[in-house]
């Protein structure tokens, strides 16, 4: 199976020792970004992947190609051009303090100024299976948008599976009006195959009524041929976190069961939710332990430091067999 | 608001990565001390600090007061003479193993040793609104007990709202007898208008009968013609943690619901609290509100490293509003 | 009291930061084994003690043995010979994440190819009380199985206390069978008087009937003439962690109640425990402080970083004390 | 003596350990940028000094302004508004591995996008008695331009020194024409009293004729009544590096010896000359003390990491006297 | 142009902040060997480049590829079998004071106990260009050497560039005879066209008659029929360290000028050399300029942390152009 | 050989990557002083040492028992005593910037506070040859004085060889009069054997006439019944540092040949050169190779990191025979 993954790769600055940025000048950086995420958590599992990305043709385009390199993600269909990365800060929480993000501009990055004609979708897409998209690209630029539905067009029509997560941001299309972001998520949907999103973006950006999740899951695949609608979401209950998911197919929804959390780096839960649940589509394993895997998958990744998950499978069933009650592992 | 603080700053030395002194001899050194955290607390909400305090005359004291300005504090108020700070080191602690402080000697620190007539205590006072006062200045030396109390004179005198903190420390006073203490704190108490402490501050060091809360901080703040006592302590409940305060004014005792605790570092709890207080005497909320405030900068304090509070009113409202259960803010 | 342990001292890399192998080149390097860990708690109890290894004859081994020394260890009866030591990588585990150990061979160590004739037993044992011997001696080599079973022996015939402890890991012993082992450790255990291990030792390396405890601790000791028999071992409920022991002797077995856990750095929970119970013994407590005590140093060993415990017999009093709530030590 | 500078401050992420980004996720994030380094040396000097610029209105904006503050520059003047500062990265050289420095897209910083007229500059130029611009930004954006063009003006017509460094980077004005920047360059320099730059900078960008220096400077300070013009270069000789600076004033070139580098962060070498300049004017030292000033404040700062200069006068002196020759301060 | 490189892959513990082993037990891993040296250079240059060696099955092995992903080799040729790496540990040096490499015990690696059988050297060789052999291989144990040999033989009959270091350490070989190595090393030499070594390899090792360079160097190469010898040194002249090479070619020999060295870390000098030689024969340089490639890239090398040079070619041509004398690029 | 130190065991921070205190918050502490810099150098040539000093007795204390240990220091001749100790900030030089020492108050540490009658000295002395006595002692308490000066008369009387380094410090002794520090070092001087110091020690502290070196040595050491007077000095020449030592005895003067400096750590120079002094003494090598070995302990020392020197004697002679150009130790 190869996958390729199209999107923005951004430079998170994390504050060591657990403190706040007033408090501590030493940082670790490090590649993330959806599609990274992704790409990384399938490459660990076995997977052939490759990231369509812009990167800097300087040293720091350099150095985030070698970081995608480490993380198993092949660096020959990135393009060098222009001199930036987007970028945020990471400021880690502890119980009651939360884990704060702070985004710096993202918008003049190499990825948001490139344009659509400088990219070879066709040879992009050559020997690839599955293409996965994120959404933000329909927030960022005209060069993202552009570029994101040219890309899903001619996968689509190539036949190739086409993977979309949502991620739509309020944040991010503070200047955008409802129409116009709700217009270029429907262009994208048509050329799907497997959806990632929640009940919210449906009711909320597509103006589908509050029906029942099943009614309303149905009538959002159904109307563009989707296959696949999988999400998760973390829940509180009695002082404790919970993290389940569920994935809708052919007029059903299946669900996990909620798992605990006990959180070091929150971010890129999603992420590897999502490429849990390709692995169990991929390999064609049974709904339930699928879900089971994407959300083990989640539930280590959200205990573990930075975005990228590196669990391997054997990994995942290890938490999975163990109820997560096992403490050391020789 | 501008407020003064009087007290000693220390170099608080933390071994680096959970370990013990023995374990690892890498350590961050901060500046710290009960007028250091409370006010870089207050000048995070926005209010102007300054610290008046003795700092030795060489590059220690330079980086001492970097670290202050750093906290927002002003150094336009400090005295560099001397050539040592008092120390300590600090152990965190994990789960059922405590975090541990062991003290080098402070009574030799440029502090202790500078003379009560070096200081102009007009010219500190000049334009302050507030004046704190840490009552660990009466246990030191014959210097800072005589500086503490004719600062705290004149500014009653001159018409200062006049701040003072218990502070006692059972450690720090072998040598010095019950009554030679208690007599030390009554003087300081006479000039004071808002007092932080704990019930057996009143009962074990200034005699006061046991008697309910009640009637113990109505006589006690009678008799000094104290406006407002407040104070934090800590609970053990089911193997859980909790934090939680009281502010007694007129006649009437406020309390806070308990919070719960996720400890990263316990040191200056009280002086969030406290520096919470004050904002809310400041600013005239109603004590319900002004005790959530405190409590919650204080929770917060708590699951950060270092003693000094750093957040700002925005930071303290959104753990209120969130009821502790935000893990992420982008 | 002059304790003498007998084993492997091995090369512990540590992942910096909670973060795995592939996540951080940042290590921490350490000297641990099980005699290591047992004699530097015990040389913080108070006692003597010496570690009879062979280290390389170089710069490592010179590390190695500054190393001891500063765990409070003697290094005047190591002995350098050769080049190597065996080693592996600890990546710490957060809530869910187990930890995770991988090590590296460990069979071409110094310690594994020295020769049983390069010892001098006789010098060894000058001066010594009580002998340590580790199981693992049993698994790794000829030299380290002759060495071992000849220290027993000798020190067994000159009236020395001998501890042994069962420390039996499958994964050593891919390549011994069963009746090999059990041969190995039956020789063993009749220069023993003191001896560590679990129940499932007795059933499934040595063959005894699966009855209860009572029974078979009492007939496995009569047979060896064991005048101690001892173990640790953690429970999960109501996914809460706790650790718990026991002391069999003289026809009793008596019990710890359950401590709860709060892991930093599982290994050498074991190790702790048994210099829990060796001080005890050596101290002459009864049998329930004993226990109390060896539970409280695990608990306290298990919250803290590496495998070598620190503490104090005032720092686990101080945790018995405070049923573990204690959470600043000033 | 009150010194405001105006001129952007940026994020410098340096990589830790003398290593290139490729090779180490580890930075140290810092707050620099000429003005930042100029008032950094002078508030050092013992100077009252406030930057006026715009930094981000989020925890990246705080950081920067608590960084200020810690090198001793006033935070009253700053103006938080926008999300972003611009960024660079370092990657320090060893011997014949020169240091490299890698820029971010800087021209969305909140600095270069604040309208002019969101400034108020009478406010900020109250109290303050000369005023320093980089001329980096004359080369951002329309914002800054006329940000830097309009305080010039207002402060020369208020009677305040005004300085101004040339700063001229070919690199940030690859879309900028000659003629274009030529023009603002000559509009900014009738504002002036003391100028910092070199020849290059009159004949290559001002276009005067390649004259020897005494004509070249004369003629330039006189068509803008310029008191005084200085600037600093390194030499290569015999395999040695050396810095050296001049001053010209009222017809007459004063010239410093050379001195020896010894270079462990090079950036900010300018700056440091130039605090050491402005402070041998204020001060009224004669031209030969004031350039040994400057050339050992610029040596200092480059055997010094990070950008900003943090030594006394009496630091600057103690290496003057002793001839660069002293290893050792007790 | 597609290289392979066949040798052992060694962890390598590098003691930080230049302290000594027992000063400092915070280290850096990497994963180092002369075959990823030279491929993370050529990989830097531009080309394709795979190792093809044997990791263990286990997280350690798994780290060591992300590793040389990182550095631009691909990892789709290695072999993950059996369970520990060699690995040494460096004490880096200061002036006087001499950089320190200690190694454990290295023949017990998943790389020299995998049995030559294992391998697939067709589907190695496939699309391969050029294949580089270490020499070390040679003395390490009789599955390395078969596997050395039989590679070297098949590339040979498949036409491939084959390329060998002599890389001849006597402190592997001491239960080695001279002979034996001698015929070991002229096996290896009949499959070869470029050879790395110098003089005392021919001298010494294998026994040529100590003639003149040329004389010998066309000897050997005739004797074996190799295109390119090519070889570095070090000089010591007036207390200054220089560095040199030089390339036989043909009847000829070309030399470098000695460039000035200025040591940051030392090891893989011979490494960074080598792959510029290549470069300059792949590119067809004159063999001048390709000197002048080799010897720049390794005097960078030796001046930047780690073995593996990173280098691009606009990094070696800067720093030829400004004769190692610039020491800023912006 | 057996030997004891008696002097001052004080905290070290020394600021990391080689900052300034008001740049990084992050130290190492080390524990150092002119006993245990020359017993740790002692330790690692093979001999045991003890030091007989006064550490606090809380987890300071231990720490730094625990750092004597690791450095080959005996820790049985510990007294755990008060709460303090001394210590001193280190912010490392680089070029031409030096390296600056910053001491906090040093007079209240428990070594300072302890009362000789405290001391065991016949106890202490069981078993010892050579007794190091250090001559900060005489300059700091009472307390001190007496118990430095009580030990030496005591070992005198018992025969032990008597070291003393002379170590006087115009700083230390700002409050006492020369007439009574003359006197302190006289009656200490006829307690001794061997003794470290410069010509200035005794023309300007014990008034000796300034006549040539020859002379001036030959009256003192008769006058005290000295058999050995040693010292170093730090040269300057042509932009370079030299270091140089000397040896008299009976009636003749040794002197070294100059080496070259390159220092990364100055402090402990005198020590280093100390220990090597002794150990020629011992072994009873001619006065050249003492020299020799005792410029080169303390060149490497200054070579490397912290104070107390842990090279072999291997190491020195390394050093000697490769000229220092030796770059790499295999």
């Amino acid at each position: 199976m190869n996958i390729l993954a199209f999107g923005e790769a951004m430079l998170r600055f994390t504050v060591a020792d657990k403190m706040m940025l007033e408090q501590n000048n030493h940082l670790t950086v490090s590649t993330v970004g959806t599609g990274v995420n992704l790409l990384s958590s399938l490459s660990h599992f076995g997977y052939d992947t490759a990231l369509l990305t812009v990167l800097p043709n300087n040293p720091i385009g350099k150095m985030a190609a070698s970081d995608l390199r480490k993380l198993g993600i092949s660096d020959k269909k990135l393009i060098f051009d222009g001199r930036s990365m987007g970028s945020f800060f990471v400021e880690l929480g502890h119980g009651p303090r939360p884990e704060r993000v702070t985004y710096q501009d993202r918008l003049s990055s190499s990825f948001c100024e490139f344009n659509v004609n400088g990219y070879n979708f066709e040879k992009a897409l050559a020997g690839v299976d599955v293409v996965h998209i994120c959404g933000i690209a329909l927030s960022l630029t005209k060069n993202t948008r552009e570029a994101a539905l040219a890309l899903a067009k001619q996968a689509h029509e190539n036949d190739k599976v086409v993977c979309f997560d949502f991620n739509y941001r309020v944040s991010l299309n503070e200047e955008n009006s409802h129409e116009v972001m709700k217009k270029r998520y429907q262009e994208m949907l048509q050329y799907t195959d497997i959806v990632f999103g929640s009940r919210r973006d449906l009711t909320d950006l597509l103006d589908y009524p509050k029906s029942d999740d099943q009614e309303l899951f149905q009538q959002f695949c159904k109307d563009y041929q989707i296959s696949f609608f999988a999400g998760s979401k973390r829940l509180f209950k009695d002082d404790k976190k919970y993290f389940e998911g569920f994935i809708y197919h052919s007029g059903k929804i299946y669900e996990s069961a909620p798992r605990d959390l006990n959180i070091l780096d929150r971010i890129g839960s999603g992420d590897a939710f999502a490429s849990g649940v390709l692995t169990g589509l991929f390999e064609k394993w049974d709904f339930e332990d699928t879900l089971k895997f994407a959300i083990a998958n989640s539930v280590l990744a959200q205990a573990s430091m930075n975005d990228s998950p590196i669990f391997t499978e054997e990994d995942v069933f290890n938490y999975i067999d163990s109820q997560g009650n096992n403490d050391l592992i020789r």
